[in-house]
């Protein structure tokens, strides 16, 4: 009897793939070099596999998450961003993110006394250590500390402690959903100190406009400052992706840049960092609505 | 007896689909709702499909070319960003560029009197007037006067006579391949005036790294500026597309932008124009080689 193939793989001719079929119309397929892991956990689908242009990748429930060749470009992203707009930031949380590398670049930040992990799989966070040392680092640093906790719960216990909390989540299917909901959001304000600021990854401009839109909406009746930003990430489809930044004080667009942490960055620079700001027409429009 | 599908074209299930096998390891495929046109001319396969995501597709030997949806992505990017940086330009000329979209572009600039569009294949230009008024535009503006020439004869004819060149071609296979070489660029160099620029696509920063390099270093070779720019086209693999500037005298990066006409584009805005040229550390460090 054949055994059965995960989630989102396919045999093709002689190879393996791993097909996303997220968007309407488009399936963005990974060759399968190697399909190195494959684990059913109590919340998702788990596999790693090796792929000529990314390296190791990891996927959940089918859907590619980070990779070795690219996963600088979003964790770097969500990170620097935020970090670098606080201008003191001692206490950061950071929901989902079990890939580690957001944890990672964090605690590059002069001042970082502790960033709580707060992710719902364990094992995501192993398996990142174990396959993806590029993105986890070869060790976690000490002041980073996993919760492994649904982030929904455990944000309701939080009230005006934290400095960033950054919401590094799949996507709004499946475990993640929440955390795209105005509820969520109202908390993550709640959690934060008075000049608190959060950073979330908010989709695809292009094909998921509606949850751009949607997350974009929520968070301004939250907070007085919302700036969406951009960067090009090959893994996710159709490359163009959003995060969106919500402060309760600090402006992105007035930042003191000598902050930024880009000794040893693979994407983000002062100017990347201003140019990430500048939205297409069609993003402008799309958020103006 | 089964009709032979087009180069690219397969059927999964109920549905027919159009898959881009170009980038190393990674395959994009965009589902067929309607096959619309199917040709094969002396030069090339031309296909047009309509897609949800992308409205209706025009591809060359299977490989998506441009889209109603998102074409002024890279039509916008290719020509505003060379006919902005020189102050006057009268004399265009645009090797490939078919789809008619850089060209409608063009005419916007005040003081152009004359786009020349050196399209190899006539069809390309007679099937995007059919299909893609969204690119192409409702009509051609009288200035734009196609030659249905090859680009790389055409250029070796011409001496100091364009003040900006735009190299709008398909990937480095099949014919567009010499629009590539280093003596296509020396053409090009001689074609312009004393003040003349150029510029052109130069592929994925990605998947196709080494392509942008050679780009890069042939055209340092012949231009005292050279400057690479990105933007995000979501029908491309990886969505991560770059293109290159290269000028005699006018620098992109001092510009006039109130020269910009962006009243109504789609993508490119003053802020875009800049942001564009601010590469993160990989696409730097590829350049820096």
């Amino acid at each position: 009897m054949k055994n059965q193939l995960p989630k989102g793989y396919v045999q093709k001719d002689d190879a393996l793939w791993l097909v996303d079929e997220e968007s309407l119309g488009f399936h963005g397929s990974w060759k399968v070099n190697r399909l190195l892991h494959h684990e059913q956990t109590p919340f998702q689908e788990i596999t790693v596999f090796e792929n000529d242009a990314l390296g190791r990748v990891l996927a959940l429930d089918g859907i590619p998450q980070t990779s070795a060749k690219d996963g600088f470009i979003y964790n770097e992203m969500i990170t620097h961003i935020p970090l670098t707009t606080h201008p003191k930031p001692a206490r950061v949380a950071i929901i989902g993110g079990g890939d580690g590398g957001a944890a990672r670049e964090a605690v590059k930040y002069p001042g970082v006394e502790e960033v709580t992990l707060v992710e719902i799989d364990q094992r995501v966070v192993e398996l990142s250590a174990q396959w993806l040392p590029e993105v986890f680092g070869e060790t976690m640093d000490p002041r980073i500390r996993p919760a492994y906790r649904d982030g929904n719960e455990w944000i309701r216990e939080q009230e005006g402690t934290y400095d960033c909390i950054i919401v590094d989540s799949s996507d709004p299917v499946g475990p993640a959903q929440v955390l795209f909901e105005q509820s969520f959001y109202a908390q993550v304000y709640r959690a934060l100190k008075d000049d608190g600021l959060m950073a979330c990854q908010s989709e695809s401009p292009f094909f998921h406009a509606h949850v751009l839109q949607k997350v974009v909406r929520q968070l301004r009746q939250l907070f007085p400052i919302v700036r969406t930003y951009l960067a090009t990430i090959p893994t996710y489809p159709g490359g163009c992706w959003s995060f969106t930044l919500a402060s309760k004080k600090w402006d992105p667009l007035t930042a003191d840049l000598s902050r930024l942490q880009a000794h040893d960055t693979q994407y983000v620079n002062a100017d990347v960092f201003l140019a990430a700001f500048q939205l297409p027409n069609y993003i402008r429009r799309l958020l103006a609505e």
